[in-house]
Formats: structure tokens, sequence, C-alpha cells
């Protein structure tokens, strides 16, 4: 496996390295959700390194292209959002589906509000009786996309008491018919992207919030000026405009996650669900399949509620061969 | 003038172009303390672009090593420490050294406390009357070094009542034997560092708090993951390392502020002060020198309190030579 590959996800890496005894460089890291075959940067300007970075670059009008919507703030990752948005509401019941990406509880919770885990039923259900319904769409790690249509009918009955819904659509770049962008902004809807997962790029720390006007605004004056390296915009801005290669890679990541579902399938791991980026396979074994990889060199995310394993994308032929192999030799 | 110089603080450019009726690519950007010459930005492998930022990288340590002291915090420019020192107190007393870099007093009172701003003569006697203390040094735009001794004793003071002395010391890199750094940490001692003006990486977005452990992981919580671009690390790390360029800088930053001096005095603009990266010419008629010069196509940056002018460095012979002609023809 490639330097490349070793590093994308270094502290995890790292950490399995010293606990099984194996180089970092031997690690086939699929622990992560990042497209393997990231966006291809091209030399960032000195100029571009020296300047402070600028609002009124061409960043916000390639965003409104590419998520098709007119409003928009570009943030320091979706990270930077899910820990501002708390701050910008008093008090208030929030609804966060579970199991989830665990910085959406972390951060309301962090802010005094009242964090009420829910399943996705419960949550679609709950526009009556919470303030903030916070989603995960493809939630992560389980792979479930809600429908539109679901999600505009929950934002009516929050927006009509003041409320809102918060849809995280970090792994949403691959399947864009999905996505609630083209209905924002309407009041009280909040969607976060990234360029972090289909673009590979997530070590720009680069991310949009869209929504209202009003809430942007709020959201800018909290964050203060220059929260994104503009070497980070620059790069964004010529991924969000190279077209070509979106479409090439919405096509490679559907074959690549069909690969992966087929593949864990034939060695008895048939996934319980999944996205273009990721495979999530629900066993009670979890943790002694997760170790057995990790014994091979083949990192990959253990979760505990649900015991479950999600497999990220090998990159190429070899790392694919690798995953085979060692799907092959482990015991169930 | 190249379209670098062109580019290195695009929004005050593009403001003024349209005010004055003169390209972008024409003006000569005199309204920065940035180095024009910054530090030569390598490239930079895709796989950093692609995995998230890591905390346990090498940037630490090359920042312990340049800085001489054990414990600092990379934070995304130091505009993210000015914002969030603020949210680390109750309601305070706090004194800022006027007039000064605006961004800390707006700090203060967007989260409630009471800002009093101070001449440096007064800041020094503070001590035994505010809870928090906060000069930049040397300081912009005026150039007035504050000793290490006076800010010592300072700290003493502020320190035994539980109190904070902020030290932001974004133009200290020519002269390092001012800082505060090899005194750090120390209970109450805050030291705020930047890359973005001696190396000329603004664009980067990082910056370094020294302070005791307690207070950085306090910030690191609020500031939460990732708050850095991986490529920004990866830069800023080679740069603290590159200690001949360091060297070569020093020397030539300290000629070109005497050269600077020198011709400005020539002219009848003798500095009030200054440092290695600018210096400040106060006049009655600042105003009418700023639009002179403006209309010549060089920027630089206007203050009204008091009337004065702030220049920046030339880059190379023929923005020297640019500048001197210009100030020949300005009317006093």
């Amino acid at each position: 496996m490639s330097e490349h590959g070793m590093l994308e996800h270094g502290g995890r890496v790292r950490a399995a390295a010293q606990r099984y005894g194996i180089p970092e460089s031997d690690w086939l890291d699929l622990s992560t959700g990042i497209n393997p075959n990231g966006w291809p940067v091209p030399v960032v300007p000195q100029a571009i390194w020296q300047r402070l970075p600028q609002d009124d670059d061409e960043l916000n009008a390639a965003a409104q292209s590419y998520y098709g919507t007119s409003r928009l703030l570009a943030v320091a990752g979706s990270q930077a959002a899910i820990q501002a948005l708390p701050r910008l509401r008093a008090p208030a019941r929030v609804a966060v589906v579970a199991p989830s990406y665990a910085e959406h509880a972390s951060a309301w919770l962090r802010h005094g509000h009242q964090v009420m885990p829910m399943s996705a039923a419960e949550i679609l259900d709950s526009g009556d009786s919470v303030h903030v319904a916070v989603i995960v769409n493809p939630n992560n790690p389980s792979g479930r996309l809600f429908h539109r249509d679901e999600l505009v009918s929950l934002h009516q009955r929050l927006t009509a008491r003041g409320g809102w819904l918060i849809v995280d659509e970090a792994f949403m770049d691959a399947t864009p018919e999905h996505s609630l962008a083209s209905v924002s902004p309407q009041p009280g809807l909040i969607v976060l992207r990234s360029i972090g997962k289909f673009f590979g790029l997530a070590g720009a720390r680069v991310g949009f919030v869209l929504a209202e006007q009003k809430l942007l605004h709020a959201l800018a004056v909290l964050l203060g000026p220059w929260p994104i390296a503009a070497p980070s915009r620059h790069v964004t801005m010529l991924a969000l405009r190279d077209r070509v290669w979106q479409q090439q890679n919405r096509q490679a990541l559907a074959q690549a996650a069909q690969r992966l579902s087929a593949l864990l399938g034939q060695h008895g791991f048939s996934p319980a669900g999944g996205c273009a980026l990721f495979q999530w396979v629900c066993r009670a074994d979890a943790g002694s399949v997760h170790r057995q990889l990790a014994q091979r060199g083949i990192l990959t995310r253990l979760f505990e509620q649900p015991h479950s394993v999600r497999f990220g994308l090998p990159r190429d032929d070899a790392q694919w061969l690798r995953l085979a192999t060692a799907l092959n030799e482990v015991r169930r």
C-alpha cells in the first residue's frame, strides 16, 4: 500500500499500529468514509498562501452553482457549524437521530440543550414535540437514506413552531438527487455540506451551511473573519467547478460501493446498509471481525451500539485483493 | 507590479480600485504588515489534502523549538484565540492598549466584558485595577515596543489577583529577543503568535497560543477538533524549521525597515514609530497623503485616531522606486 493510503486517518492508524505491532506504513486504512481517490489538487500559487483569505473570491459563486442554491456560507468544515449552531438558540429540546455522527449530540449538550436520541422512525415523527431535529442523510454509519418528502414534512411541522431541521449531508454528494440543497433557503431549514468525503479533501477543512440569510449572517458573525485557509478556499473552488471529475466519480463510487457490498456478502458479511462511501456490517461478533482484520493490517471502524463494523472503500486493485484475502481468513 | 503583489489584501485593493478607477492589477499594496517576500511554499502532497488534520503531527514539536517553550496550542490564526479567550472568563474589567488592533476590544465587548482603552503608559500601570490587560507588542500601528521587564512586572501584579496578561506578538518574529515566549508558560500569561506577518503566510490561518496547560486545554475544547487545515499545518511546520530563511529574513527586514523609515524621512514624512514590517506616519493631513498616494495606485492604511498612515514594505526595486516617485509628488 502507498504512503498516501497510510496517512488517511493517521491518529487511528497510529494507535492501531502500536496496538497490533504492525508498522503504520503497512496498514490498509478503511476506517474513514473518505473517497480514496480524491480530487487531484494542483499546485497552489504562492500569492494565495500569502494574502489573507478573501470573502469576495470566487468560492461562493462556485458553491452556489454546485449546490444549486443562492444562500450559503463557507465554514471551516461542517464541524465548525455543528459546534456553532447550538450557540444560536436558547436552551431547546433537540432530537438527534441515533446512532449517528457523535459530534452533533455532543455539541448541543455542551451548550445546555436537552438532547433526545431517536431512531429514524421516531425522529420523523418528532416535529410537534421538539424545537430542533438533527438528521444525518445518508446516515453514518447505517447508510440509511431519508427521503426528501419525509424531511420536507418534518421541516414543515418544525418551522411552523419556530423550530429548525438540521440535515447533515456530509455523504450526499454521490446522490445529489436526494439532497435538500435545491429547496434551500427556507426558514428553519439548515443543510450542512462538506468537501471532505466525496472530494476526498478532508484536510482542507471546508464545509458549507445552506440556510436563510439571517441565520447565515448570525453564524458568520459568531465564527469571525478568515476562518478558512486561503489555499483551502482556492482548492475547493476548483474542485466544485470540476464537473467532469464529479460525474466520473459519482459513477466510479456507485460501482465501488456495489463491489464492496457484494464482496462482503460473498464472505458472509452482508451489509445492513451503506452508501457510496462506506458499507455497514451489523453483527454480534463485530469486535472479533474488526480485530481479526486489524491483525492482518486492515483498519475498519468499530461501533458498539449496535455492534457493527464500517468499511470504507479500497483504493485500487491491490487493496481490493488484500481485503478479499483477509475476509476469506476471518473466522466467524 | 506582479499579480502576486496585487493579491495581498484583495478586499481593500478591490475597494480602492473601484474608488480611484485604477485596475486591481495596477496597485502597489502597502496596506498590510505582511512580509512581501514570504516563505517559499513547496508543493503540498495530495495525501495531506486528503486526510483529516492530525494533532499528533510534527507541527507542535517544530513550534516548541521555534518559540522556545514547551506549552503551546496551534489555532486557526491568532484571530481564533482573540475571539475565544473572552469566553473563558466571567465578565471582567479588561484594559486594552489603544490605539491597537481593533479585534481585541471588539471580542471582549461582544462577550459582556467591560473594556477600558488605555495608553501604553496607563496600561503598564493597570495591574491593580483590572482583571485582564491586552497588549500588542510591538504595537500596531504605532510600532511601540514594550520591554520585557515592563511586561513581566505588569504580569506579576495581574496574576497575583488571578488576572491575565495577554500579549499579542503578531509582529515579534523579527525581534525575538523582546518576546515573552521564553518565559512562558506561567499562570495568567498568554502570548499570541502568528505565522501571517513575518513568514508572509497570512492565507494559511495558523497562529499559536503560548500559555499554561490548563488554559490551553480549555481553549482546545472550546475550539473543537480540526480547526486548522492539514496543508496549513504542514507548511507551517516546514517554515518554522527553516532557520536559514528566518535568519536571512530577520536581517533583510531590518534593513528594509531602515530603508523605508529613511525614504519617508527624506520626503518629510518621518515616522513616529514602526517595526520590521511597517512604518507609522502621524500627520494632521494623513487623509490627504493617503488619498494622493492612492491616486497614484499606492495603497496605504489610513487611521483616524490619531490621524496617521501606515506603510508596509515594498517587495523589490521596482516597488521601491514607484513609492519614492509617488512620495516626491505628494503635496503637503
